[in-house]
């Protein structure tokens, strides 16, 4: 821990930088930019997230030197603005706030108007002229304060939380309806109940002394960070629970203070859509939490042109020195007191997959960042809401003439959602669960609600603008949001929706559009997005589609960086065309086994299960035989040249077999056998864990018949395609399940004798590769040995993640959720590669299949392919390609070059420190920066391994490695 | 491959030596030996192992030079027998024998009587002056020749092999019934006969010409050790194919010359016994094969003290001469040529479990080896022989009161069976598949027979003596035999044996007595062994125990060689009490559910799992606490200070409850719940893969509840019998199934809290260790971090194996088998440790785990723990213990043994090659000698790892080890 604990900033200067984020936090470290960049910030200090670190380990307790740290700052904020914390005649007023590395909105505590007590509130009343705004301040103060630091809350059976219950007491004493019809004097009333309130409930006094006010809150803010909220919120978004947050502590200014005064916070662009425009909302007369909470709704922006056109110009001032100087979107929080502006906060701003895209597209086209700034930035995952569909056009236009378009909110969350309506996070939880689109509808959200957000396809609210919780918190997850739908009457003891004359009860379909923000009753079709009506429709032509244009120019960057080769699973010709039409360069895994449901096949392969001897399984086979060339031939002129890995049988054959007695009954009617012969097949095939179980090569050992009917099937339609089409095809067979070397070489001998039969029948000669998956331990132990036969490996991370943690994906739903709970394992193993225990492994079979045979080709075809993170693994492990589902491609080429650019950048970076200085590196997302901060140890770990890995690289190259 | 293929013998001297076994197979390289040693051997010559290996690999053809070497062998032999093969007038006559490195008996070909033709056939008529035996010599080398060279044999559809149709029919038209009442001049005529048979059959000549003759021989015999029985021999025994065999071609020598020649096999002490008797047996007039292939029932041997006293006299010497050389127990065949003693063979003779205990005891006793060299030399598996169960005592003599004793026959393997009929191989297979026990009844026994005497408790022949094929393999394999039993009228067709009067039909249970040779009609209860007796029952003093006196002295110079400690699986206290009777220093698993399924525990056990909130839960558990604390204090006390590892809870909680309708009713009523909330929760509960699903710590961590109860009833046990019985007990709480580090840190603070408690109750405090099994790939990737709280590793290998291989146990049956007979498993891994894959991992847990904590105690648990070559492994790896059922206990300290002194000769032997001539290392058993042609390899790679080794090794002696 270093000795300097506590960061000053203000009057124009400041002790931190924004490169600090670590360290001061986001919102620490920008503070502290942004008083060197000379905007007017509030003064105040910062204490470092390694306090909050130490806090925490330390089970309360601070560092020593603390105290003084902060004694000294606070003297200097007092000095620069001639005021005294405490002092009764002068007092400074302060906040409280968390500020870690990554914004957690609504995750933490905050608190305002610190320094108010029985003495000080008179001064303000005094000095500001208004004794009515000093006793709100200070029942506002007594109600934040009773709450997060005195633990002060609803308690169990009551309806409402207390102080808001002591205010309805009062306003129904005074015979008010509304807060600001109280007094004065009735603040006053409100102030003496509330101390009672905390003495009764927390059975301590409230502190008058500022400084120990001061304290509480600052461990309260520290406490907070492991609050339930902020620990799911951290789970969710990956972010390390040894972070910390700092602290900040800062001069108050007030928003409220009359007609004007206002607060707002806007955005640099639009962080839904990614136009540039100047883009945000502002309450006069308001406190900064009021704008986010959602519970006035506020104005646009714009507006204040009007309203406080001078303000309006300095905004707009701002907006663009930000812009210029961190060169990203920003999101920034500013107070109006009395006319006068000040900052309070500004970050990168959290954007749709959309805005992302468009905003990196379009500032490289102003030049404001280079190409790869803009793939770094551009989170992969989100690229796939350029492909998420939109409401079919005709459905929709069907609803609207049907009067079914009820009403329109806040465009909050782009895209198109269709789903049962619920109520409450739990419920939408359980209804997700249970296999039903949900869409949650709320008056407003809260943290508490983030579960059913999570588990909702779409989030309509009826309260709060388009920077309110719900809005924030559903552009980051890539939601379809529509907010601040204020003609919704929604009724939660009822359950049902009212507006425009009907009612939506619980569970009635109800569709939004979130780029929109109209609200409709009733299902409606979605229907592709522009990227899909282009790229695989072909309904709309390129020039026509804006997105388009930015995803397609983001893809030709990304494959200019990218090294990692992208393929795709597909089964089928039409999968093969979208395939490509997405930019697979090959298909990494083409899976037979979807063949034989087609259509009477299954009937060809249950007779080959159920047959007894081996003529008659040949027999069966060969009436699968020329299905099975069919499918490959459609496969392979999709593909044209580029390689098609085809895996042979995989799963265990009673899969293929029906198992209810009706099916087996119909089954053995249409082989024409006994139902007892099927139902004794059923039995003797059934497994206790058939994930262990016959099946992969096991099958084609056991039975080596299938394996020659696969093989001929593939060989037969390449030499087909080759000389009908006079494509140079190049198939390349995959056998699965491996796990000794001999059950390679079995087959490999298999497929041999079956190409010098293929030859000699047809007088083609295909050129073909022969490999393996490797998907269980053993083979990555023995993977020099297989690689001896092997030309290929694809990792099958799905199955090598159930072994390797011996962990069935279907049945770890028991427990897996409950891990994530309690921090067992850092993620989702089958969504993202686990890489301290499947990533060893995959390293090994890296290191030991080069050896084995240097130009050997690695991919991965399982789920994980998909994945960024397991992408950015996967280049790191350097293989030639990774692999996925059709429509995950552009994401994993997306990934691919983000991962490609973060090793340049590692590498070129001179020492870590310096490139925590260079100002290009402020902007990157948050999750770099987590990863600069381990790159000494990693790349001192590269360093290590530098020959081999060198080896590798060349080899990799030769091996076709993009 | 040497330039020296060839090597001769003979005439008082030899090219070879006794230690060139893996060149010259056992038989070529003992043949070499006894010409050193001055006893009569039949000259001739070996052609090298190296040959069938580059016969095998160049499809039949041979290197070069071996022609001219072979050449000038023959010369040699040619020169000191004085005749030449194919002279007409003066004809050597010669046996071409197959020989490998380990006997393989029975399963290759054998050609005798080679370089007879129409010529040669007339002057050995002329010299021998006895046409008859000539010309019979002619048809039976023509019958082999035509057979095992020629592939003539029995067609689809024919009763007999044609060579003895040809016979049959000749003796009818001869209207004789014996073999020996046709004459020269019949045997002519079967000449002619079995001549034209041959042509007609293989479409080609028999051939003339000796030297033809010779290379068709020598080529059969090459080819043999690719044939299908050899295969499966090969792979029952672990010998490696890449082996291959010598070929002996020798002169023939004849022991059916008449009544003063004879044949015979003996054994320098009784292989069955182990008794210091000269055993074996012989047949006047006779060639060596009527003795083996057990056709005429041979005469004890020293009957041949009356018939022919010379040859018995001179066989006593060379029984005392071959023994003071071998210095092993050893099965030699000999032969009598008109009183002149030849020998044609010697081995290290094959022996019974109990047989190679006290051979090896008593040869210590007389000196003749060392301690070191008896533990060496007794198979670790046979020692479970000396505990196999034999005839309970009372049944018996209710068994022969009721006449139920039927017949006697040779006792050829110790130990009691009492099983089903079958009459064949392939339904003795399928009878024990369905869980039979089953005695396999055969005329006589054939390699064809192999599978069957597997898969069988015990076999019973008609015929054959005590070196009889079936006699042979049931030793070898510790199955209980009975041979020769005459009497016995066994009728295939009509699957019946009948003798004294009763009849026996297949499935009809039969018991036979191994060491008596007695046969029984019924079943007979089995009863413990001697050593049982002794050690469990205590029915039997030791010094009245003989068996136990060997069994003790063996166990008492293990425990003296042994590095590794050994521990038992043990879950009731009467098993701990057992286990300390065979020597466990320990229980190295203890499982908790086992102790779930006792009494009315279930009922509670089903009560915590259908619980559906915290509150049931633990009312539940605590029903369970008492129970368990019950049975923990048995097992402390019954171990006293030896160390407990206690696993808690591992299987799936649907395994604790019912399945069927009836159960689920019943249980239902018993919980006094509705049946469908037992049927729900069955449900809820059902797992796709149980084996990768919610078990091991997965349900600890779930239900934190569950890890406290148990954790409570160990603690709780232990303080009571440390304050009540002044135990030091010393408890270790094993977790099961973590794969992630946090998962057992989770579980650790439960104990800690727990300790806590029970200490602050009890008023005792318990010393506990906490540890964790491996068995799961990714435990041993992150063992280092694991290690940080783990204070001993148990390896799973169970489990560890599955995950590992992606393998069932429970469903591997499905194709394990066929992997075994394709070769593709070395061996079943379920069985011995998978050393590349589970190894390997292993390993690395291994390296890791002393890596995160020097001092952790390191152990396996799995089944491989009572398995020799996994023994063997562990030892290598440098673990503390091996724990495993507590009556392998002694099988796992002798093979502990076994592994301490391998590892100190491969260290002590100056350089391989001089430990190669040191005479004790000749005896040892097969697999050593093989171990050592491995072991400069195995020795480069342990010195490039042998600093780390050291290290560890320091430690494990700090950890404990023994």
């Amino acid at each position: 821990m270093a000795n300097k604990m506590v960061y000053s900033f203000g009057g124009g200067t400041a002790d931190g930088r924004g490169n600090q984020k670590a360290l001061l936090g986001g919102k620490g470290a920008n503070l502290a930019e942004m008083c060197h960049m000379g905007l007017p910030v509030p003064p105040g200090f910062t204490i470092t997230t390694e306090v909050c670190t130490y806090f925490t380990e330390n089970k309360g307790k601070y560092p020593p030197e603390l105290a003084g740290q902060v004694k000294n700052a606070l003297a200097k904020v007092e000095k620069l603005m001639g005021k005294k914390l405490g002092d009764p005649t002068n007092p400074l007023l302060v906040s409280v706030r968390s500020g870690a590395r990554e914004s957690m909105p609504g995750m933490m505590d905050t608190i305002l108007n610190l320094g108010l007590n029985d003495d000080t509130v008179v001064s303000l009343a005094k000095k500001t002229g208004n004794p009515r705004f000093a006793w709100d301040c200070y029942r506002r103060f007594l109600q934040m304060y009773g709450d997060v630091v005195m633990g002060v809350q609803r308690a169990n059976g009551e309806d409402h939380e207390p102080f808001e219950a002591a205010i309805d007491k009062l306003k129904k004493e005074r015979g008010v309806k509304q807060d600001i019809e109280l007094t004065a004097e009735d603040l006053k009333v409100l102030v003496e109940r509330f101390k009672k309130l905390i003495k009764e409930r927390a059975g301590r006094e409230f502190p008058t002394n500022p400084i120990d006010q001061m304290w509480g809150a600052v461990a309260a803010v520290f406490g907070s960070w492991d609050n339930d909220r902020a620990i799911v919120y951290r789970r969710k978004y990956g972010i390390p629970h040894s972070w910390g947050t700092a602290v900040n502590v800062q001069t108050m200014v007030y928003g409220n203070m009359g007609d004007t005064s206002a607060t707002g916070v806007a955005f640099t662009r639009d962080p839904a859509t990614g136009e540039k425009v100047f883009y945000g909302e502002y309450l006069i007369n308001a406190q900064g939490e009021d704008v986010v909470a959602g519970v006035r709704t506020p104005k646009p922006v714009a507006q204040l042109a009007e309203a406080m056109p001078k303000s309006h110009k300095e905004l707009e001032q701002v907006r663009k020195t930000l812009e210029s100087h961190f060169r990203d979107m920003q999101d920034f929080e500013f107070t109006i007191e009395d006319g006068k502006l000040f900052m309070l906060q500004t970050r990168n701003g959290k954007r749709t997959g959309f805005a992302a895209s468009r905003i990196a597209y379009e500032m490289v086209k102003e030049k404001l960042i280079t190409p790869e700034m803009a793939i770094a930035r551009i989170p992969a995952d989100s690229l796939s809401q350029l492909l998420a569909p939109i409401f079919d056009t005709n459905d929709r236009k069907v609803a609207v003439a049907g009067g079914n378009m009820v009403a329109k909110g806040l465009a909050a969350g782009p895209g198109a959602a269709s789903g049962k309506v619920s109520f409450n996070a739990e419920e939408a939880v359980e209804m997700a669960k249970g296999g039903d689109k949900v869409v949650l509808v709320r008056i407003e959200t809260s943290p508490e609600d983030l579960r059913g957000m999570i588990a909702a396809e779409g989030i309509l609210t009826a309260r709060g603008g388009v920077s309110s919780h719900a809005a924030l918190v559903a552009r980051q997850m890539g939601k379809v949001c529509v907010c601040g739908c204020g003609d919704l009457q929604i009724d939660y003891a009822k359950k049902t929706i009212s507006v425009a004359g009907k009612t939506i009860n619980e569970g009635d379909y109800i569709s939004i559009d979130g780029s929109l923000g109209e609200v409709y009753v009733g299902k409606i079709k979605t229907a592709p997005s522009e990227v899909i009506q282009v790229l695989i429709n072909k309904t709309l032509a390129p020039e026509k589609a804006q997105t388009y244009q930015i995803y397609a120019q983001i893809m030709k960057w990304a494959d200019k960086f990218r090294k990692l080769g992208v393929r795709a699973n597909a089964d089928q010709p039409d999968q093969a065309l979208n395939a490509v039409a997405f930019g697979a360069e090959g298909i990494g895994l083409c899976r037979t086994e979807h063949m034989f449901f087609g259509g009477d096949r299954i009937i060809s392969v249950r007779k080959m299960i159920l047959a007894t001897n081996l003529q008659d399984r040949k027999a069966a086979l060969a009436e699968l035989l020329p299905y099975q060339r069919e499918d490959f031939i459609g496969v392979f002129r999709a593909m044209k040249k580029l390689p098609v890995i085809v895996r042979l049988l995989d799963p265990p054959l009673h899969e293929f077999l029906p198992h209810e007695d009706e099916a087996i009954k119909e089954t053995a009617k249409s082989l024409n056998v006994a139902p007892e012969v099927v139902t004794r097949r059923v039995e003797a095939l059934h497994e206790f864990n058939p994930m262990l179980g016959h099946r992969g090569c096991r099958l084609g050992n056991v039975y080596p018949e299938i394996t020659e009917m696969q093989v001929r099937a593939i060989l037969e339609a390449a030499a087909y395609v080759k000389s009908h089409d006079k494509i140079q095809v190049h198939p390349e067979i995959m056998i699965p399940l491996v796990g000794y070397p001999k059950e390679l070489t079995l087959q490999a001998d298999i497929a041999k004798k079956v190409a010098a039969e293929v030859k000699a029948t047809t007088g083609v000669e295909v050129k073909y590769q022969l490999g393996t998956m490797i998907e269980i331990p053993r083979a990555a132990m023995v993977a020099d040995e297989i690689a001896q036969t092997a030309e290929f490996f694809s990792f099958g991370t799905n199955d090598l993640t159930q072994t390797t943690l011996g962990m069935s994906r279907d049945d770890s739903a028991h427990f897996l959720p409950q891990y994530q709970e309690l921090d067992i394992v850092p993620g989702n193993p089958f969504a993202s590669i686990d890489r301290a225990g499947v990533g060893k492994i995959m390293r090994t079979a890296v290191e030991l299949g080069r050896k084995g045979r240097p130009t050997i080709e690695l991919g991965i075809c399982g789920e994980h392919g998909g994945d960024p993170s397991s992408v950015e693994f996967c280049h790191e492990l350097g293989l030639n390609y990774v692999s996925c589902s059709p429509f995950r491609v552009p994401v994993a080429r997306l990934a691919a070059a983000q991962a490609a650019i973060k090793e340049a950048a590692a590498k070129s970076a001179p020492a870590p420190k310096a490139a925590k200085k260079a100002p290009a590196k402020k902007a990157a997302p948050v999750k770099k920066a987590a990863a600069k901060k381990a790159a000494p140890v990693k790349k001192a770990a590269a360093k290590k391994a530098a020959p081999a890995k060198k080896t590798a690289k060349k080899v990799a190259k030769k091996a076709g490695r993009k």
